[in-house]
């Protein structure tokens, strides 16, 4: 009987948010207190969270409050705070206490130990906490600054907070103020490399004294200046829509789409819920690459960039990941945390409803198609920006290690003479252990082309050195010799007598049932209510695309006949129970031209995160759904793609949009795109020229030149 | 910059009592419904908890439930609980989730780590638990039932839960009621010692198999009969009171002392909050033997000896504290867990007031007082049973091995040639670093003096094999040769002009300050909302008896008058900050004849738990002050105590009783006593003859007689 591993977590660090008010003797609940008004609102442009409300106290007492707070984009390190309580009947016995709670768990499951606690200078609240295993410190500091006001205060620690209560009298009418700013430092911060720990603790201590001096307004205009300047200037898209809720989830989507990524340091990439909640740990998928990364790619090429660098660094763990399941080269986990940590996938799931057991979590084991889309990524990422610097550091030795992890995996089915994957679960995880699966042969397939083709550009003598390098490290040549000799017989599920891509080697002979009542299941999940995974691998029905999804990112291998069969199959049989599935459904619609479905698919998938389903988020936001929406509204309604040189653009809006507008940055040319219903207008703002085909017209976009196209 | 040190807890199992209630939709919560009707009692005979309600839902539903609970008495591993819900103005759409939950931690940190879950035949749920440092693990298990009703439910699991949904639909005015019965296990109980791991998991899941036969309602009764014949039979003193909650404390008292008492394991001892709250981390000290032993000494002799077994057992523990401090023999930690864990008294605690800083918790490294008071109370033990089997099982080691820590612990003051004990916390631990505490000397010398006592006893030829053992083991001969010649030369605090004995060698020199205030305050700690420890290190208050203490223990050798100028001159600078003082200054007041304030301290007392604040319990119960509570009334008020063979009766009753009556066992006898204001009832029921004193009249009771007394 095995133990929950408990893997790596992104801890949940010490509270520094929390106050409690009392007053006039009662403690403020918005679940006890009557609500007379009540107004949430997250600022997108400056990242204010605000709540205003007015309240009723069991007494009968009326108080307004207005509770404000960021995180700054300028000291990533900073939270501050603003709260604002006006007693409106009478006047008030304030008292509140705040500071730093560390008795945060990751439902329940504690990952500091405790260290020192203090008060510095009668203001400055400290504390430390250890993560236990990894023994990274986490510098906790607090000051609440109260004002002029005739307020008493009393420090308090007990175990694993620190915190002070203070106590003041108001008049009635009066608003009382006051401000708490926060700060989080960590060893593991890459600022901090090499820095002795006495050293790191200082810093943090004069920076929350030299932060003290500043008021709330005054961290908030620089991070709102911050969060100008680096995200809303260029990447802000626009949507024209009958339908406001279209352009606010476009922004929500960018919004989270920025501040979830750390962009300052390559040692970590994006999860899975961003940093909004504990589900799935924190840890990396191919969500990423395959629905956040285009975001990246054509909006913040830099970060772009870091991106991959995450998955160079974390060779070590694919490395890892690779030999312990006695395969060569590198295989990257399906959840990845920290550089180093290999596989970090839970092992057990959820409850089996006809067994009564845990169901064994075989995503960790058999999922490895993300393998295949890292390095379709570094191929994506190389044509689109020409980073040949990058590809010498980083990509080519991704490409070729995981071609050689391909190679590895690649069985000899002797009867048919010829390749095959088996035993692996596919982008469709409904259907776990299954051989040949589409969306996997397809993806290891262009894995083990593209390190032929990257062999091939790096045997010109401008790269003797990195091609030394390769031979020398990984043994490139056996890798090329061997990848050749396989790739020549490895099996890809072909078209059938319909048309239809088998989504593995036994999908189309299962038995179909009448998916109707899961298709429009509010939750998703629905169908494990009534079946257990056993059963739904007997049954023609997908969590997600797979054999579509193969069609969507290698468009170019299929023609378009193919396209539309398949999805003619497949998306009815799909159940769209992944985040990740409605996006990719969205931009496949517009593309069969369907724009009807195509619009009801980008709603759908706005929703995930916006809609009425309150309890949708219950765990995070959905990282992968936010890249889908921008993927949705710029590849899909904009119709934007690349083959070779050349800047695909084939928009088609949908009927409640009239217009949409964003910057797109090609080949290292930051372009303006207009497109409404009548009109294309692009403007390049770069210094090189750009080839365009527009709906198959094919012609140069001068730098600094507009141009309009007109839509017939 | 020192980690804090987490030590041993009482770790907070799973939870299996949580339920939540759906009703219509509505999640049900005490906070948020209006309650029209509740009731909450303890049923201290059958130990069954019970809260009937009637609420009305935020729709305007109203609801009647009952919710039952017990702990069974005649299995300790069992948790048995029956709802009871009935809709009042309609038929109801009912939902609940109930399992096993895993998410406890003690104040975020956790304890366990995760095992396996499951659900066994369809209904049997089942996980494993295992500590995190001393790998024990926990089998929990829960089944539901939900009778005949129409009721369907379905299984889950997450991170560290399993556990039920069940749904159904009840009509109007008709109660639907379910039973949940839970059993915990772990690899520590006694019963599982050398039993296999799988063995173990097998016994406790067939246990909860049958277990699952039997109604709540058969299992309550079963627990009941085991309460009544371990308890209540012979253990429940009566008071006739003019104030009911005189009894009801006494009950409550006698209750806590019993269920909280882990009597069947004497690797275990009694938590300073019984098993009701984290405070104290579950920790034993010397409230244990000076204030709960002697309900257990005088009702439950059995488990006075078990109570001592595991000082006995702890000889490695205090053999390692006093290593640790560079002395010889047993130094018994201030606080102790597990038997060979040795200190485990947390280092840091509140905050300075005056530094901002974590106060350092002396206790642990000069609150070194407990080593004479388990020596003190392993002699009373003996004294009272004549149970020489005990004394050479354990008794003598303890006393010849304490005695050889205080013989390596006392100082030698060459100027003024006397031994001392310098750089001591007191009783009164308001005092840090004090020297020749008066209470610490007292039973230090008191301990010294047993062991020379004992080893004349051991002497005779009886005990040569115990004697040639220890000679072995300790070097007895040597310990009493040191023993001998240190306690000549050691220094007791004795009375001064004035007959008080000075607490220690500063105390009478430092300044009085008024302590109205705080001797008033509702709470206990205000002071420290004023000063710090440095600054009342400098006044003469004291936190809780200390010379007194010393005066009540060792009261045979003190005369009334010393402790009549004493008890005047250090009742007055006692704050009572600590729950252990207040039974002891009643026994006190009552022994100076004070009646008034007698009663009033023992009413404080018992308002500790049971009283209106109703936060004083937020960490739990008072076990110390609960033992004060039974002191009070059968050796405060009812006035008996041991001289030699004799039983000493001196009862006076405050004015507000009429009567008391209880079973008292005396030297293996058991008496019945009835004491009014006029008369003095005994009949005793044991098998020899009893010697008294009643008033300084002194006489035998005879096997089987019954005896009265006028009181002139």
């Amino acid at each position: 009987m095995p133990l929950i591993n408990k893997g790596r977590s992104l801890p949940n660090a010490a509270d520094l948010v929390g106050i409690q008010i009392e007053l006039d003797g009662e403690i403020f609940d918005l679940c006890q207190f009557a609500i007379a008004g009540y107004e949430r609102t997250l600022n997108l442009r400056t990242g204010l969270s605000q709540r205003e409300l007015e309240v009723q106290s069991k007494k009968g007492r009326r108080y307004k409050m207005s509770f404000k707070r960021f995180v700054s984009m300028d000291d990533l390190h900073l939270i501050a705070q603003k709260i604002e309580i006006t007693p409106l009947d009478d006047d008030c016995e304030l008292s509140f206490k705040t500071g730093i709670n560390g008795r945060m768990t990751n439902s329940s499951v504690q990952h500091f130990s405790e260290g020192a606690k203090r008060l510095h200078d009668g203001q400055f609240l400290e504390a430390f906490f250890t993560t236990t295993e990894s023994k990274i410190e986490f510098a906790v500091h607090s000051v609440i600054k109260t004002g002029t006001d005739n307020v008493k205060k009393l420090i308090c620690m007990d175990r694993r907070r620190i915190y002070t209560v203070f106590s003041a009298q108001i008049e009635k009418g009066r608003a009382f103020s006051f401000e708490k700013l926060s700060s989080i430092h960590t060893t593991r911060d890459i600022e901090f490399k090499d820095v002795p720990i006495a050293e790191f603790r200082e810093i943090c201590l004069n920076k929350i004294r030299e932060t003290g001096k500043r008021s709330f307004d005054q961290l908030l205009e620089k991070s709102t200046e911050a969060l100008e300047e680096k995200l809303w200037r260029y990447c802000d898209a626009k949507i024209d829509s009958q339908d406001n809720f279209d352009q606010l989830a476009l922004r929500f989507a960018v919004y989270h789409l920025f501040i979830m990524t750390p962009a300052h340091d390559s040692r970590m990439s994006i999860a899975a819920k961003g940093l909004s909640g504990e589900g799935y740990k924190g840890h990396v998928f191919w969500d990423n690459e395959i629905f956040c990364y285009p975001f990246f790619l054509y909006e913040k090429p830099d970060i772009a960039r870091e991106l991959l660098e995450y998955r160079f660094l974390s060779l070590p763990g694919a490395r890892k990941k690779a030999q312990s399941g006695g395969y060569r080269g590198a295989q990257y986990p399906w959840e990845s945390a920290w550089i180093d940590d290999g596989e970090t996938t839970p092992v057990w799931g959820a409850a089996d409803i006809v067994t009564g057991k845990a169901t064994k979590i075989w995503s960790g084991f058999k999922e490895i198609h993300i393998t295949g889309c890292v390095a379709y990524t570094v191929d994506k990422y190389y044509r689109l920006t020409g980073d040949i610097d990058f590809m010498k550091q980083c990509g080519f030795r991704i490409i070729f290690e995981t071609a050689l992890f391909w190679n590895s995996r690649l069985e000899c089915n002797a009867r048919l003479d010829r390749y095959e994957i088996n035993d692996v679960v596919g982008a469709d995880e409904y259907k776990e252990g299954i051989n040949n699966n589409a969306f996997t042969n397809y993806m290891a397939h262009n894995n083990m082309k593209l390190a032929l083709r990257y062999a091939e550009l790096i045997k010109d003598k401008e790269y003797a050195d990195e091609y030394a390098h390769l031979q020398n490290e990984i043994g490139l040549e056996a890798i090329i010799m061997e990848t050749k000799e396989k790739i020549a017989r490895f099996y890809l599920p072909q078209p059938n007598e319909n048309s239809i891509i088998p989504q593995d080697d036994t999908y189309l002979s299962l038995k179909n049932i009448d998916l109707a009542k899961y298709k429009n299941a509010a939750q998703v999940g629905e169908l494990f209510k009534d079946y257990n995974l056993e059963q739904v691998k007997e049954m023609q029905v997908s969590k997600q695309a797979d054999v579509l999804m193969a069609l969507l990112l290698l468009e170019e291998q299929f023609d378009k006949e193919i396209m539309r069969k398949n999805f003619d199959y497949y998306e009815p049989r799909t159940l769209h129970d992944s985040s990740l599935s409605l996006s990719s459904h969205c931009i496949l619609a517009k593309k069969m031209k369907d724009m009807k479905l195509a619009y009801q698919l980008f709603k759908r998938a706005a929703m995930i995160d916006l809609g009425p389903n309150m309890k949708s988020s219950d765990e995070g936001i959905h990282a992968a759904s936010l890249g889908g929406v921008w993927n949705c509204v710029v590849l899909g309604f904009g119709g934007l793609s690349q083959k070779g040189e050349t800047l695909l653009v084939e928009p088609e809006l949908p009927d409640e949009w009239k217009q949409i507008s964003f910057y797109f940055i090609f080949r290292g040319n930051r372009l303006w795109f207009e497109i409404s219903k009548e009109r294309i207008k692009i403007k390049n703002y770069g210094s090189a020229g750009i080839p365009v085909c527009v709906y198959g017209k094919e012609s140069i976009l001068q730098a600094g030149a507009l141009y309009s196209f007109i839509i017939y």
